[in-house]
């Protein structure tokens, strides 16, 4: 059977990939290598590639071919793929090239100013650059919703978290809710009084930068890194870039504390491992990358909290930590393990434990969908925050306005609507290892002996290989016989926290 | 005056500027960061942005608009800039697409396969592969030829040395034959007599590949090299990459051996330089790229020979070896200028000494030529090889292939009309010196103090911020008061090595 069309959708999408590969090792090495003077010229590199694959993307002959391709005599894969290539064409075309100029324009001018904004709490001038970005957002977000038939903020969370409702995250964050503040009351409390019976003991500093580099990449190696596909580097701000067959991991160091650049580093050895194990069969096709936001932060919350939480990490990697920075009493797997599950309530969200964390979430999606939807203004932000933190966390943030509604890039970025896939990402990595428990009851002892491939295997077999063949109900249905069920999270908090 | 057509081509090249940067950048990381597993993504894209360059530069379109640009009122500068691009894209459009391709293939074979067959000197092999190159080397020729009305050989060389003449070659080339070889006898007999009455003493290794990377860095700072604007790195085969506001340079550390390191640096710091100081207002356009590879090699010589060959840099340097290595009797400033001006003729091109380079390049000129051109096949290299060794460098090489005529990359990879640049380069860089020290008549004393400022600056301000303002002779004249002319060589080696 021939499938000319179909066939020419492949031929577009495997340049797309080939040149997006570019992108992102120019985008890697901006962060990673590059000296101060060479940033105008990359950043109009980078820029003129990006027009040139949205010519690519949104060239209406696409679209026919679409419609020729869905008559075709496709097989399943072949049909998955296509409804990918669809939903890329549909999300590329929505928007006029003017409004993508204007966001560009007002994002580029509001991040850039509340860099030095955010220190001095400067919220009225942030306000003055934030308005323009969020009528712009609003915009694209009636737009998107027209042409979706999704509701506005929906429509938004789409591009990050395709068929996600706010139906199914109103029901999931409003459960959560009802719980969560007792939670953190009774951990606080019980955590308080095992520290008054047995003090914790910090890490005593200074730490060498090469030996944290040497720790880092031999825990990358544990949990399965391969370093002929990748590289782990600096930056200022760590993420996972590259390319699947090349993935480039960035972290930074301080010398005073090496516990939070390591369990970054965990965090995206996670995003690093799901990239690498992306079907080699497909790639270059849509249906190759990985599923949405949310999936691919439930990798990262599974080596992060789920093993990075385990008693089994702390006994694992506790004689490294002797091997890089000599004996330590923190260093002992009982103590270290308890520094690993130390729960506090604070105002920063990028530095949340995995019980507060999803607070921090639900507070900003509460804001910032009746923001982007009209319900609510920009000067309505900071009350809400207060009254939010408060009943949330019980914490006071009256008037810190760079701790508060200025603490994260989303806003000023224009990201709307991505916030919810890091809580959402936390309940599916839970839900995964409740599904891990039933397929490998010995789980916990495997873990405890330092055994991590039970439960990386069954992520690779389950989530990384299966790529975005499946809408994300099909593959949760598929990995763990139902769809996200927050009742997962709720009873992994409990046993590690209360148990 | 409106100019339209300029305008658009202007605006067409401007776009391949950004477009060729990321190759640029995917190219050194190619080089100095990938992991092995990345190779074959990273090579098809580079590939896909190669195909969609060309297509943008072969765009009959362009044709048109260079022959309407001709025809609108253009200042002097935009009409020297349409001369390149005229030339470009006479170049671009010179070869049919499937020329290009079976270049490609059998460049390719020939070239991986030469990388294992030269270390066992497998000549027999290496043919098979190369009759191929040779073959569509020959058909690349005539159709260049045909295009330009230039003679075949001339027409490969002026993909790298635009407006030489074979004939220009021939005299100079057949002029310093007459010289060298009776140069090279007396330079080896003096020094041998020097060294007999006051041995060289050479440096005691290991020598600590970070300190080498310090030494290299504060050599290249020492040579005006802009860290802010590019960087140093390690590559297994160093080279001078990135693009003009980020300059890629990379070289690589041997413990046993740091000499060859840094000179190597100091080399490949001359075309930094040129590339930092391209005109940023051309930036961009063909007008603002390096003359030439000949022009380009005049300046790495200039650095590596003319400055690095100079007393005054054995006194600048000889301090820094001593922080990084310690005290040693190896580096006193006499002994270290003696290190740096030893001449010994030997079998490898690129571990030459300048008095002996140009009888490599010579007798390859003197090969590739009639091979090109059909007069020799290449059954014919070794016996011509063998004999022209002789002749010049009365070195016996028979039955030696791996270190004979498979010794280089440039045969198995096409690159065939290349070699002449080696040679006029280090003949331009004499002929620059020589201009300089009639400019700045102290010269000699203000570089035995440190001072490379008058050097330094007469290169920027005659060589690299001219870019490709002139033609090459244009250049030489303005610059120099005359075109190419051999004598300055002459008298340069003379004065060092016989005076």
């Amino acid at each position: 059977m021939k499938t000319p069309a179909y066939d020419h959708l492949t031929a577009t999408y495997q340049r797309l990939h080939r040149l997006g590969h570019l992108g992102a090792i120019a985008g890697w090495d901006q962060a990673a290598n590059m000296p101060a003077k060479g940033n105008e010229a990359r950043a109009a590199a980078i820029a003129e590639l990006a027009a040139l694959m949205h010519r690519m993307r949104t060239d209406p002959a696409l679209g026919t071919e679409i419609e020729r391709a869905e008559q075709e005599n496709l097989d399943d894969v072949q049909r998955a793929n296509l409804r990918e290539i669809r939903r890329d064409w549909q999300r590329a075309t929505a928007l006029p090239d003017d409004l993508v100029q204007r966001r560009e324009i007002a994002t580029s001018r509001c991040e850039h100013a509340w860099r030095t904004q955010r220190p001095t709490g400067d919220w009225a001038g942030f306000l003055a650059n934030f308005r323009p970005v969020l009528a712009i957002a609003r915009e694209q977000a009636a737009r998107l919703a027209d042409a979706s038939g999704l509701g506005r903020y929906e429509a938004m969370m789409d591009a990050y978290e395709p068929g996600m409702t706010t139906a199914t995250v109103d029901r999931v964050f409003g459960e959560v809710r009802q719980w969560l503040p007792g939670l953190i009351q009774q951990v606080v409390a019980r955590q308080a009084e095992q520290h008054r019976a047995e003090p914790l003991i910090d890490p005593v500093g200074p730490f060498d930068v090469e030996r944290q580099r040497w720790l880092s990449e031999q825990v990358m190696r544990l949990l399965g890194f391969d370093f002929d596909a990748g590289r782990l580097d600096v930056s200022t701000h760590p993420f996972c870039g590259g390319v699947p067959e090349d993935v480039r991991m960035t972290t930074r160091y301080s010398t005073d504390n090496f516990l939070g650049s390591l369990m970054g580093t965990v965090h995206e050895t996670g995003h690093g491992r799901y990239e690498q194990n992306l079907p080699r069969d497909w790639l270059g096709q849509p249906l190759a990358e990985a599923r949405s936001m949310a999936l691919h932060e439930s990798q990262s919350l599974s080596f992060e909290m789920q093993i990075g939480g385990h008693p089994g990490f702390a006994a694992l990697v506790s004689p490294l930590l002797r091997e890089a920075f000599g004996e330590q009493p923190a260093f002992a797997p009982a103590n270290l393990r308890r520094l690993l599950t130390r729960v506090k309530p604070g105002l920063i969200r990028v530095d949340a434990d995995e019980v507060t964390y999803p607070a921090h979430i639900i507070l900003r999606y509460e804001i910032e969908r009746p923001l982007v939807e009209g319900e609510i203004e920009p000067e309505d932000i900071p009350a809400l925050w207060d009254a939010k933190m408060m009943e949330l966390l019980g914490l006071d943030t009256r008037g810190n306005f760079a701790d508060g509604p200025m603490q994260d890039v989303h806003w000023p970025a224009g990201l709307i609507g991505y916030f919810p896939c890091y809580s959402l990402g936390a309940m599916f990595a839970a839900q995964w290892f409740g599904a891990i428990r039933r397929a490998v009851p010995d789980l916990d002892a495997r873990l405890n002996a330092g055994d991590l491939a039970p439960a990386l295997d069954w992520l690779k077999v389950n989530i990384w290989t299966q790529a975005s063949r499946w809408t994300t109900d099909e593959l949760a249905v598929r990995a763990s016989g139902e769809p996200l069920n927050p009742a997962h999270f709720k009873a992994h908090l409990a046993r590690r926290y209360l148990g």
